[in-house]
């Protein structure tokens, strides 16, 4: 209802902790053990689910039941299963596992990603690590805290960062993530620009460029 | 000294494993933190050492400090300070920091390695992941422990493993560590005909293939 008061981004914050809670504790279970995993038919045969597309699911359902309850004229753009009034004032977009293919390799660094839209502009941005226990928020006009503590970007020389592509790492998921052409033309570009491309942090490479990871005065992680 | 009773292969995993407790305690305080570099001089003037390198270096010259002193007979062979008895029978190979650029981004990946050989033969090995608090040892004859539990590689469908390449998940930390030529060659075919090349774990994608993670009658982690 977009003539009701706005809500407070601190609240909305805290649900979203809330939120990043309830998905934490049902994906750790299916990480890296010996869970039953839940059959479905296919052509009248079983065929096996695997633990990262379960725990995807009830994660994504369990955060959307809260959602429901707390807030339910609220959008939900969630990528297991689809939108519902995404012309809402507030919309929240759930990625529950973000980095499937770490998560069954059991390479720790996939994160819950949550965030809460107003008018189409984010407000609140979560990148959740259930395995490392580490959680990155930004709120619209508070900055961004990592497991509490507040963390920014670099800003250049004087706290450890670079402001030259040549002295810049660069993380992508993987090189062949672009598309053939012009997109993969320009990572190639990118590639021989910037210091040293990376690969494989998934979201987690977000979160470092968010905490300022490396540089001192702001040294992120604990 | 090669006519003295050889050394039993639990007695060196323990002595690995402290090696290993030293390197950890060293190097994680260098780990994110916002700590005063050394600086050394280069052409009159100083110029900054890196966190890694100091972390590395420390945790190198620790090690083999505690081997000087419990076994001077050995060899060593360590990534930051060279070679010395390598004509042993018992030689020990450190790498203090596998995975420097890991280190230096923020990302938890990097790893201890600790090898001991005897008579060139591998006898011990431990993988030690300092800020995930994760360790892997391998003992000749004794099988291997991830966090204390015994894991094994997986062995087949049956355990959830694969015996196919066109099932296999492909770890290597980057593309670009290739040479041109033959090796990229043999890369690009790998990659063609396993089911996905994945990047960016680091020494943590020997430990995901040692624990058979994935597999669920061994999970791995914990």
């Amino acid at each position: 209802n977009k003539t009701m008061a706005s809500i407070p981004n601190e609240e909305l914050a805290s649900f979203a902790n809330a939120l990043a809670d309830e998905a934490r504790k049902i994906i750790l279970p299916y990480w890296r053990r010996p869970i039953e995993v839940e059959s479905k038919l296919e052509h009248d045969r079983p065929i096996a689910e695997s633990p990262v597309t379960i725990a995807d699911q009830r994660a994504e359902a369990a955060m959307r039941k809260l959602i429901e309850e707390r807030y339910p004229a609220h959008g939900i753009y969630g990528e297991e299963y689809g939108q519902v009034r995404t012309d809402a004032e507030y919309v929240w977009v759930l990625d529950p596992i973000d980095g499937t293919k770490s998560f069954i390799t059991g390479k720790p660094l996939f994160g819950t990603l949550i965030a809460c839209l107003r008018n189409g502009e984010p407000i609140v941005g979560i990148i959740d690590q259930c395995v490392l226990n580490e959680r990155w928020v930004g709120v619209s006009g508070a900055g961004t805290t990592f497991n509490g503590r507040p963390v920014r970007t670099t800003k250049g020389p004087e706290d450890g960062g670079c402001t030259e592509l040549k002295e810049c790492m660069m993380y992508a998921t993987t090189p062949h993530m672009f598309h053939p052409g012009e997109e993969s033309a320009k990572f190639e570009r990118m590639c021989s620009v910037v210091k040293r491309p990376l690969y494989g942090a998934d979201c987690y490479a977000y979160g470092i460029v968010a905490a300022g990871v490396g540089a001192p005065p702001n040294g992120g992680g604990g």
